[in-house]
Formats: structure tokens, sequence, C-alpha cells
């Protein structure tokens, strides 16, 4: 029962043609050729002897005839504007070809079933088809949903044809667990020279927007003493923020300052109004609790030195998601049996494994990125590296249907 | 002899009436109202008997007639968009207000000649007006130059009815000194409850665009020492620039950050290029030639530290220009004939005096501007205030014309 990895790159190149772009692919959720992607995906399944079909949001299910039980295999067929070919398609090309295997081979009792979520990369609202899945009730957050042009998710949906309405398919007694399979990108498999990651957590985001208010005063006429400048107090914020965070954080906390926007951005004039966004990763729920407080007292004492006042609003905020310690253990013995090395390591992204972390046993598998290089169209992982990793899910697969 | 205060703030207020915005105005050098502000002051000119006229770039001149020689008064009529009413208008206002005043005391020998010069706000180009008046040669400069919207200057000259072909007419034989009066656009005179200004210089200005280059990834994956984040190095320069210029520079030197810039300037990922501007300005010729070092060994530092690079592009290179120290003397005796205090400062912003500096003895005199405000519609300063400074601003050039 081994992959076919003929058929499996065979299935990852022809989804990768669906809204090529270059050497990547450019399927935004709800687009014409996310859906073209998803209707392939849905007749692949079926093709496969899969029960499938597309729901209301868009996510794409494929469940296994005959079987009462099921690992749930997946992950998301939408991308980033101008992305990778194997950002969300290599985990479900690996579900596809998972379950042809478990077809092929016979399933008894428990079986696989097969999921692509809708819009994981966030082009309307991030997760929104993992969460209907779930049968999460975010009526208000997809009603208040908007593309970064303004549309909103709801006009997104009609043009796709898509009602929103979705019944929810998980199914607690049936569905055993989640497996999601994804690229790292990150650097740390490659730099390490590991072909597997099995992934202990999904890192939790607290995101701040930090807004100073000063005066705009000429730059040349003002004495530097009787100046109110946001632009300073924004400066020394970016720095000290960063220092604040580094000592009260972890080992492997991450953060960003990704946008600086200062008003009226003229060269001789002192600004206005500065705002810098901060992001921070950690694992940790209390790592990431002590960032507020920082991130509040750090603003204050930047506004006081150069009298501007400050304003945070707190943006998004999403708690860390711990994958299943029998499930990350599996993944590395799956690694193990196949004398593929591996180590266990946080993901820094966001991903639909944290959804359904909160209903059933879940866990994420890395396999290397070239580069780290992610959301681009350079964005690669070797053809080995694909089929390594494909085995070594199915191996988990495998192990997780056998002792259950 | 006196100053006509009715005359002066009457002429004051229709002048703002020409694009008027609120309670300031907009009129961009070269736009209709400009042109109109233009002909207005020419015929203002003309209706007080000197000999008017508007030449090839704009710029309003007006000879007083049976005169050889004669003190030259002015300023200009364009402003920033949407500016206040006094900058620039009061010194021309007050030139005209001292010229009519002139003639009716009938001069002899030396008179007042009257000039508003054209785009000393630098819509297009700055001091383009008072170069081309003064016969320098700046074709290359004018050739290249373009409004925010991308506009070249000659376009906007010909959309104006102006070809730029000036015939220059600084006569160092008859223009024996350049007075110039202007707003103090900043707090010091307001702050020390002082009257009047005399300008002992006009500062340099020196200006560095600083963009860093590095690596978008994305800001979860990616661990912070693997990074090559522009936007780090931008924030830690931001901050370690301005502590290198404190200590290089003098008590007076002032600068500042006032655009940023992130790309792609998205919170997640990592920023690839950040851009800051930098400007400083001192009177000290000495002071300015040791900012480009700290610049690039800040800003080399900055980018080793977080792995990025860097490029420095000197912008705006404008030396110091030092006023005529014996004109400095004449307006502050002017003001204690008129028992208005006075302090000598230095200009911390551009004039079109730095430019008639070069060719004859040139001084400008401040007046108060209400909470230092300026460029901007709240930009005032009491009637007052306005009228004194008429006052010994005449005192000052009949000063000048009897020791003469």
């Amino acid at each position: 029962m081994p992959i076919n990895a003929e058929r499996l790159l065979g299935d990852l190149r022809t989804l990768a043609k669906i809204g090529q772009f270059k050497t990547g692919v450019h399927r935004p959720a709800f687009s014409a050729d996310d859906m073209a992607a998803r209707a392939w995906f849905r007749d692949k399944l079926a093709e496969a002897g899969l029960d499938a079909g597309i729901d209301a949001v868009g996510n794409v299910y494929g469940r296994m005839k005959g079987v009462d039980q099921a690992v749930l295999v997946g992950s998301h067929t939408d991308t980033v504007p101008y992305g990778g070919w194997l950002d969300g398609a290599l985990g479900v090309v690996y579900a596809l070809e998972i379950a042809r295997c478990i077809a092929e081979s016979g399933a008894k009792g428990m079986g696989v079933d097969v999921v692509s979520f809708q819009d994981e990369e966030g082009t309307f609202l991030g997760f929104v088809g993992s969460c209907l899945f779930c049968g999460e009730d975010i009526g208000a957050a997809m009603a208040a949903a908007k593309g970064k042009d303004g549309t909103p998710l709801a006009e997104a949906m009609a043009a796709a044809g898509l009602t929103g309405r979705v019944t929810p398919q998980l199914d607690r007694k049936r569905h055993r667990a989640y497996f999601e399979a994804h690229i790292e990108q990150g650097p740390r498999l490659e730099t390490g020279k590991i072909d597997i990651g099995a992934v202990t957590a999904i890192v939790g985001i607290k995101t701040f927007r930090v807004t100073f208010h000063g005066e705009a005063n000429h730059a040349g006429t003002t004495p530097m003493a009787l100046r109110r400048d946001a632009g300073a107090a924004a400066l020394h914020f970016g720095v000290a923020v960063g220092e604040g965070i580094r000592h009260s954080g972890g080992p492997d906390t991450v953060w960003n300052v990704g946008s600086a926007r200062f008003e009226p951005g003229v060269t001789n004039i002192v600004p206005s109004l500065a705002e810098l966004v901060v992001q921070v990763r950690d694992v940790s729920p209390d790592v990431l609790a002590a960032i507020e407080p920082i991130v509040r007292s750090t603003a204050q004492e930047c506004a006081d030195r150069f009298r501007a006042t400050v304003d945070i609003e707190p943006m998004l905020d999403m708690k860390p998601a711990a994958m299943a310690p029998a499930l990350v253990d599996l993944i590395r013995k799956a690694a193990d049996d196949l004398s593929a090395s591996s180590v266990a390591l946080p993901s820094g992204a966001g991903h639909d494994a944290q959804v359904l972390s909160r209903y059933v046993p879940s866990v994420m598998m890395f396999v290397p990125s070239i580069g780290g290089r992610s959301h681009h169209i350079s964005e690669n992982t070797s053809d080995a590296d694909i089929v390594r990793g494909a085995e070594v899910l199915l191996r988990a697969v495998e192990r997780f249907i056998a002792k259950t």
C-alpha cells in the first residue's frame, strides 16, 4: 500500500496549473480559479471512490464509503495573492493520495475522509471554512468580513454561487482525528537538514495597532523641545517594544513590526500621527498574556517622552493551539519507521488544524521549504521531500487506524 | 510717513480672499488662484505708482520711478496646499505698504522696489522665481522639476501662460539691499513675548533618504536570528541617528524623520524594504558637514545588525545663508526706535532671502506666529503684531535710506 509518487506529483502539478502565475499560483478564496480548483478536487475525490461535494462556503469534503470512523485529512486549496504552488495544495493532495492508498488496501471500520477548507489564507475571513465545517457560530464575523478592496464576504460568496449557509459536517463520532500536512514555510528543517517536522502546537498571535498622535509642526522652525513628535515616539516604541518582548518572551517568541505609517509623511513636517503594527507569536498562553502590558507601558513611556498621546488597538488575538501529544508521537514514530529524521517544533503560522483541534485530536506534519520561502511564487520543496512526506503521513495514518 | 494700518490690513484681507479655504488659503504656485493673486498684486503696485509687471515665471516686480537706487522689499504670494493667510502674503503687503509710504514721502535718490517671487514653497521647484530673478542658471533643475502628481514644471508654467524664459531683474547697482518680512512660523517670539525677530542666518538643510533592504519572510515561521529585517533596521536607525545628531550638533540643531515607508507593509511579513527620510538643519556649515558621516555610519551599523543592506540618497543640500550683520543691527535699532522688543535668531525655514543674500546684503524680520503655527489654515498673527511689524520694517528701510 505505498504512495504512488507519480500520481501524487502529477496531481500536484495539475492543481498548480489552475490559477498558475509564473512558478506560483493565484487562487484567492472565492475567485473563479479557487472555485475551479475546488471543483477539480471534488472530482478527484469522487474518482477515488469518496462521496464528495462542495458545501455552501466552498469546503470540499469527501467521505469514504463503507466505514463508520475515519481519520480526517486535509488542508486548503485557496492561496494568498500570487502565492506558492504548495501552500495548502500539498496537504490536500497528500490527503487525496492517502485516501486512495487506504481505499485500495480495502479499508474496514476506519477509513480516511478528505477536506479542503475555504479561505484559510484570510482573503475575506481566515478559517471561515473550517469554522463552519466544525459548526462554529461566526455569523457576526462573516457579516463584517471584507476583502482588501472592500468587497464584502457575502458578495464574494454570492459571486461564487455560494450561500454561506453551511451544514456542519464535522462528526465527532466519525472523525477520530485530524491530520494536516503542510510545507514548513520557514527555514528550520532545511537549515537543520531534517526531513519531517512534527508540530507540537500552533502559536497564538497577538496583534496591536499602536497609533501616536502629536502635532504637525514645521520641522525647521519648531525647537526640538517644543515639539509633539508622533514619529519620534513611534520610532522609539518600535525599538523598545522589541526589547521588552525579547526580555519577557521565551526562546521561540517571535515578533514583527510589519507596517509603519507617518502623517502627513512630509520631509519637513514633524509627524502628527505615526502608526506601527506589532505582532507577537508564541505557543505559551502565559508568554502571550504578558505581552499586552508590555506594549501598553512601552507605548505610554514613548508617548510621554515626545509629548504625544497614544491609542492602542488590540487586533488579532488568537490563542495557541496544542496538537495532541499522542499524535505528535505518532508522526515521529512513522518517520522513524521510514528512516526519516524528524523534529518536534511549533508552527509559527496559523492553520485550520488550530480550529479542528478544539473538537478532535489534531496534528500537523511539516516538510522542508527550500530557502524557507512561502507566500511567494518561489516557494518550493524537492520532489524527494514531497514524496517522503506523503509516505510518512500515510504511515502515521496507518498506525493510527491500526491501534485505534 | 506712518504705516496706514487700515490700508495694510485691508490689503492683506483682500489678498486672503483669492484662493480662500476656510480660515486659510490655497494658492499653489502657477494655479489659477496663484496667478490671480499675482495679477492683483501687480495692479496694486501700479496703483501705488510703481512700474509693475509679471515676468515669464510669474514673479511680480514693481520698480519705483524716478530713483536710481532702491531697497528691494518682498516675499511671495504662492502658498503650500491649504496653507495660512500670512505666509508670504505678509511680506509682500508690507513691501507694498512701505513703497506707498516712501513714495508718499517723496523719495529721492533711493526708493523702494517691490517683488513677489514665484514658487517659494516648492510646489514645483522651490525658489525658482528668486533664482531666475537673480539670473541663476537653473535650467537643468527646471527641466527635471515636477509637482507631487507628476506634472512637469514646464506644463504648469504653460498652463499659466508663462514661458519660464525670464530676463533677470536683479540689478546690483540699483538694488542696495533686500529686506524680507515673514511670520516666524515657530513659537520662539510668542513664547518669549518678543515683538520682532531679527534673523541672523537662514539655516542650511541636509536631507537623506535612507532605504534598508532585507527579505520578505513569514513573521511567524522565520526565527528572529534568521531574518533580514529591513523594518527593525530602520526603527533602530531612526532612534540612533537622532542620538548621533544631538551629540554632534549645536544647541539650535534640529532634525526630523518626517516619513516612513515599509514594504510590503503587511502585519505578518518581515519588511523587505523600509525607508526613512531624515532632515537636519543648522546655521553652521561645520555642524552640517558632520552630519553625513553620522547618517552613513549609523545606517550601516543598523543594517549590519539586522542582516540588511542600506542605500543612502542625499537629497536636499542647502547651504546656510548668513544675513548681513549691519542689516540685522538695523532691524533691531528700528525696533528700539519704536519701543518694540527684539531678538536676534536664526530662521529654521528656507526663504527667498537666502537666494538674494548671494548677490546683495539681505536681511529678514520676523513677527510672532500665534501658537507657532504655520503651513496650516490656523496660521495667524494678531493685528497689533502685524501693524507693529510693518512699522518696524518701514523704520528699518528709512534708516537704511537715510544712512546710505
